[in-house]
């Protein structure tokens, strides 16, 4: 069982994945990721990753074999575990749960596919639904506070297999990230009386220089203070809190929308590591007015150095302005 | 001039640093950071770096030449810039100012060395000693409000150079992270009415088994909540808010000390990459009980994907006893 450790002075959490690498060794310069030919996520091969969760399906054909369009199955090195109960203690000084929790791998098509780009509409779609899907049925585990789906693509931004896929990690805590989000929305509300994020939606329509694409529901655009050279958030144009409030017509926008945007990234970066996060609000939360769920993406052509680790800063050497400016010409 | 931008949301700045990279399309995957024969930090090129700052040198040997063993210059290519006010001001909903603060690169010796641990004692101590000496000098500008100094070993950790260098940036804000750092700790405080360092470092003692390093005046360990495998930390035994407050017997201490704990995960790990920070209180801070200034290496050999950009979790594949065991058991 994986262990959950919090870092008394941030209250930051830690897994202890213990299980997930064998030796001290393995960690030496070179000898992580090795690649090889063969592909687990490919249609024929279901038997190597452990029995699915849930499908879609062609009607009639069987779990755990062939005729599927997405995929959804138990990480085969989760970094954290279903099965038992917290077991809060203390170790002199610090503290310590289990590692429980859900760590699910959405693999988005059945042919070998490397991003989303070369899928069809419908079936980004299903992959967008089939979020949706999973959160609501894991939020009723009373155990789990918050679900993030994520994705991570290129080995530099943590990608240890090619074929398009995404993950889901449900957490027992709401992250100390998502937790410090809250709180600045929540100040924001406090002050203004109105939604950070729809007021961000307002400002960058007024501004439009930091405009990468628009859609009927949703406005992508390089952020202000955006961390890294050509980041991108996409902001549904209506407040909403909680992504899996989505609606299936905004599920077909965000299709839409979401394949452009990575097309345009691809090409104007030509096929860069990146990594595309849902931030959403925590599962004890109603649906609130004060935070707005969204999609960060974020390429990662920059190195985070002993700068960004002491202080939380972080360079762009690329305005977002312009940034945003290239990406517009990019055809989409 | 660099431009300061604050995220709404988290109240973290990002520096947006229009001078250092030309195009957006000096980010196309593959063109970043062409390594060359000549090295710009060994003596003899003393003109091919910005005039110094101040240099240890053989008596009578002029500035920018020949004759320094730790030599202090601006860097070229500056994140934060000495000249000119701070001119905060609002961009709509946005809050900017200027990009004022220092940053220079401290060049440990002129030899062509890779690391601290091919220096004598001697040298590694004036380095240490020229820390304390840009920082109380630093400190005297009312415009600053805090001193890092880091190290960037290897490409993966963000080191554009391999002669052995550190760097100091100040910043004209308290970093958020130092915040949030500086808020745990006095949280504790209140709670415990003792130092959290003070408490770490009776409670490794006690523990024993994350120890990796002892000498007189400073002790090394695993955290317990490490984020990266073989993660060290070293804090001073005696409490100790202020780096620059070190006496020359602790700098002294501390140069071997550090060299035998970078050799340690020089030859665990087979020189892994790695950031190597110095946390310590901000400069309109006096010293105080509740904050303990120490040092974190963190070798750079698993990678920050989706799962930590969405949460600020970390997964550590080592438990650091097994790290800790593994380094106690290396010569050093």
């Amino acid at each position: 069982m994986p262990e959950l450790r919090k870092d008394p002075i941030l209250g930051r959490w830690v897994i202890i994945a213990k299980e997930r690498a064998a030796r001290p060794t393995d960690f030496r310069s070179g000898t992580v990721h090795p690649s090889g030919g063969f592909c687990p996520f490919c249609a024929g091969n279901e038997d190597k990753t452990p029995p699915e969760i849930m499908a879609y399906r062609k009607d009639g054909s069987a779990a755990n074999g062939p005729g599927w369009r997405v995929r959804i199955v138990p990480n085969k090195f989760p970094a954290l575990r279903v099965e038992g109960g917290l077991d809060k203690s203390g170790m002199g000084m610090y503290d310590t749960m289990n590692g429980v929790g859900a760590h699910e791998v959405i693999i988005e098509c059945p042919d070998h596919h490397l991003s989303p780009v070369a899928l069809t509409d419908e079936n980004v779609e299903e992959v967008i639904w089939v979020y949706r899907e999973r959160l609501t049925d894991l939020k009723k585990d009373s155990r789990l506070a918050y679900g993030l789906v994520f994705k991570n693509v290129g080995a530099i931004a943590g990608a240890s297999l090619e074929h398009t896929h995404s993950q889901l990690i449900a957490t027992p805590v709401v992250p100390n990230l998502v937790q410090r989000e809250m709180r600045g929305a929540r100040d924001y509300f406090a002050f203004r009386g109105r939604c950070l994020f729809c007021d961000m939606v307002q400002q960058e329509l007024m501004t439009e220089s930091r405009i990468t694409h628009e859609t009927e529901e949703f406005l992508s655009f390089c952020p202000f203070a955006g961390r890294f050279p050509f980041e991108t958030w996409i902001l549904p144009r209506k407040h909403a809190s909680h992504f899996e409030a989505l609606s299936r017509a905004q599920a077909k926008d965000l299709a839409v929308h979401l394949k452009n945007m990575l097309r345009k990234l691809e090409t104007a970066l030509e096929d860069p590591p990146y990594n595309f996060i849902i931030h959403t609000t925590p599962w004890n939360e109603p649906e609130i007015e004060e935070y707005h769920w969204h999609i960060e993406i974020i390429p990662r052509l920059t190195k985070v150095a002993g700068f960004e680790w002491g202080t939380g800063f972080y360079i762009n050497p690329i305005p977002p302005e312009t940034a945003a400016e290239f990406m517009r010409q990019v055809d989409s």
